[in-house]
């Protein structure tokens, strides 16, 4: 009896839980879209007092001896229950190890750093961010510190995002990419140049957004619980739930690509949260397990089905009615070899596919060598103008389109980008599985995606965070997972838009 | 040294309970801006949880305990102090007598009821909004008996929204402005009829929103601190404390006023909140202190300044510059008389100043009868479209245009409409006495809103609620609140429009 009514309690717990990540999930969804600009002291007013009280609830004597008890007799729970319990006391282990008031002291200022990186990238002025950024640096380092002292700091917040992940399996799996990602590039760069002139042009903020709303429809997201609306930086987050998702988008008057594939990639996030089991609402189980197979849903859809020959000819006539002058001198083939053209460039979010993984290996050194002492927030931006034109041989001409490009270390997300690159290998590698069960090229052609949500759904989205990451690949994938299949895909894309003899 | 600490810990409780109501304030105000259509009961999930916890938070132990012990030591406080201590143990001893199940089921059912009844007015289908109404008024005579079961429940919400309002002092009010306001409208319609067709035409939502936010910092709002969205129905709302306010509006293509003067009006409503003192901030004492007295201002801005003379002539060059087509055969005298045009009508937030104290009269009437129980909610359309053709002479066509054109009472504000008549009635006097000391007409003509704004804020907005409604009026006015003033004040506005001879 005693243990019914803990498992009841449990439940509670994260309903609380939830409610309070729904208000604070609200407040800086607000603080990026709708708040007015001066609003982010007030902001971090009331985030900093809700994290002292969540801090509280998590850690407190009550909450303590309810996971230790239902751990004690782990052996009476569901698989869920247990799921739960060992996640939550995962979280609160951590907390216990973090002084309540530095853990406070983070939550507001990562509410300011966001206000500060924003500015810093609007007015091109890394000088004004980076005492925020050097902040940001040491509490991460300092946590990783409390919460594993034995553990380099790097590896700790790289196994947070992607259990499993440490600099070594970072480091064997970027360069298993890059050896044979470099010479890819170099040798489309060899033949002709592909156009990009039919995603230029003047395309009204309005039928962009036309646009959005038909791809939310297409990709099967169900507008009723998904929400669209516009950042500087495109994200997607749950509400409470995954009954209420949000996704936003960034338009670009001169290039209808840059919105398109964001919503198609924030469509796919959206997608695998809100594909969780119903039951699953208000628990931490619900929404997606870890960030690298998050990106490898993302990353799926913007990419490789967004990107494929089926999915342009299908989306094509779209483009057409709703840009017909821009759109008359060109044909579907032109916007296909369009966005899949390889071109060393400046913007992660912007970049193809193929030198898209040399812009996350640069995040990833960079991260690695300031989280060793080795390298100071200070040298940052030098670093970085550095390292694309070693990496990409491209030349930055200021921090706005470099160093302040990306707004994830602005709200501590130290470790996460390592994910993107990994998530897509995990993406290409569930393609070719798919592909055994499903005629993936005939419903991209029609513009029907319920079969492949259908197995996405049946294989990925349905377990929530029930399973660990590794577990579903195993399952979904049965066998282990193999960046060959990501590459192979990469040379084969190639192949087909450049007609290299790779 | 307890003291001190009591004092100390009275601040904290407030700071906590100001976050606790931007997270629950900004859930409500998503829901009514942002958030996908679906999500209603997502939201009422999460409210539901967090007005359970600060239902406890309230009427807990330790806050009792805190503030009785505060209220023992009365005269040691400050004034702020003593006024804080009040006003928390008033809303604590209303909770400790709600059975908190009932408290947080009510909070629930508030927000799926303003979802029924979005949906409902969409749908004109007040049958679907119809039990949810039900269950509102049945609440509302529950909390008001249980509150204070010897008096009367309506008079307990009148007294609640405006302190010192009772059936009796509403009764003499409405009485008083009857007796000549019906008079006045008669004789304006048996002069010439004044044409408004100068506000009518194709107005593009896009041109209004920019002299929505061309009007917010004519009007001296700091576009820092407060934002503009648009909803079904205007409203203003603080989040967490007055450093963070929203106004709302509402864009129709055929006629530019109807967007102007919300903005005006919910101006002014942010202007009172936002002109509170700093440290009020995160208090209970920060922003309005009644409705009586928020209204007062909102209907100032909205139709004192903003449909007087002075601003109309200062305001039609910006119109001019933004509608040039629909402007060019009109004059600012055209569009004096045509805000100004006295004409029963059927939309409450669109009437003119002097039809629109009836209007309350009718939702007052049926409130009274519904809260007595000598009218059920089942006969509501009946009974509005009644009283329209008795009291404006005018012909509902539908609910949607009826008795589901406010959404007041979908989030259960009974007892809230007297406020805004009486409100009328209160800036007319405060437009009298500010008239000693400012030249309101010279300042108007020049669109210059900042001696106007001075004289507000000594008066009323820094106090936030510091004082009580009948505390500013007196020493705002120096003379008891008299409705002469508003009375007289119409008069002469018709005078001026259609040259009565009053």
């Amino acid at each position: 009896m005693e243990l019914e009514n803990a498992k009841k309690e449990l439940l509670q717990l994260q309903e609380r839980m939830s409610a309070y990540n729904h208000a604070m999930g609200l407040i800086s969804y607000d603080g990026e879209t709708t708040a007015p600009k001066g609003t982010a002291q007030n902001r971090a007013h009331s985030l900093g007092i809700l994290s002292e009280i969540t801090y509280q609830l998590s850690t407190g004597k009550d909450t303590v001896a309810l996971l230790e008890y239902l751990d004690a007799h782990k052996d009476e729970l569901t698989q869920k229950e247990k799921r739960m319990v060992y996640l939550l006391i995962k979280d609160i282990r951590f907390m216990q190890k973090i002084p309540m008031e530095e853990y406070v002291a983070y939550q507001k200022l990562t509410v300011e750093s966001q206000d500060a990186w924003y500015n810093a990238k609007m007015n091109d002025d890394f000088a004004s961010f980076e005492p925020y950024l050097e902040k940001i640096f040491d509490y991460q380092k300092r946590f990783a510190h409390y919460a594993a002292p034995d553990m380099d700091p790097y590896d700790y917040w790289l196994n947070e995002y992607e259990p499993g992940l440490s600099r070594r399996v970072c480091d064997e799996f970027f360069a298993t990419l890059r050896q044979r990602i470099v010479p890819l590039i170099k040798a489309c760069g060899e033949k002709d140049q592909v156009s990009d002139d039919c995603l230029k042009g003047d395309f009204s903020e309005d039928k962009q957004e036309q646009l959005a709303l038909w791809l939310m429809e297409t990709m099967g997201l169900d507008r009723q619980h998904v929400g669209l609306s516009t950042t500087e930086h495109p994200f997607t987050t749950s509400l409470g739930s995954h009954l209420d998702e949000r996704i936003t988008t960034h338009y670009q008057r001169e290039d209808v690509s840059s919105s398109l594939f964001s919503v198609v990639h924030e469509g796919g996030h959206a997608l695998y949260d809100t594909g969780s089991d119903g039951d699953l609402a208000y628990t931490v189980l619900d929404g997606g397990v870890s960030m690298g197979i998050h990106e490898s849903q993302s990353r799926f859809y913007e990419n490789i089905l967004g990107r494929s020959k089926g999915f342009i000819r299908f989306l094509f006539p779209k483009l057409q009615e709703l840009f017909p002058d821009e759109m008359r001198p060109y044909t579907w083939q032109d916007v296909y070899r369009a966005v899949n053209r390889v071109q060393p460039s400046l913007i992660r979010t912007e970049a193809d596919e193929v030198t898209y993984s040399l812009h996350v290996m640069i995040r990833y050194e960079i991260e690695k060598r300031v989280m060793a002492g080795e390298l100071s927030v200070h040298e940052l931006p030098c670093a970085w103008n550095k390292m694309y034109k070693e990496y990409l041989g491209v030349d930055v001409p200021n921090d706005r389109q470099g160093v302040l490009q990306d707004s994830h270390w602005s709200f501590g997300a130290i470790g996460y980008f390592p994910s993107y690159a990994l998530g897509s290998a995990y993406g290409a590698q569930f393609m070719a599985k798919m592909k055994e069960s499903v005629d993936v090229d005939a419903a991209l052609a029609q513009g029907d995606f319920a079969p492949i949500n259908a197995w996405n759904k049946e294989h990925i989205w349905h377990f929530g965070s029930l399973l660990t990451p590794r577990e579903i690949l195993d399952s979904a994938l049965g066998a282990p997972f193999d960046p060959a299949y990501y590459l192979r895909y990469l040379e084969e894309k190639c192949r087909d838009v450049y007609g290299l003899d790779y």
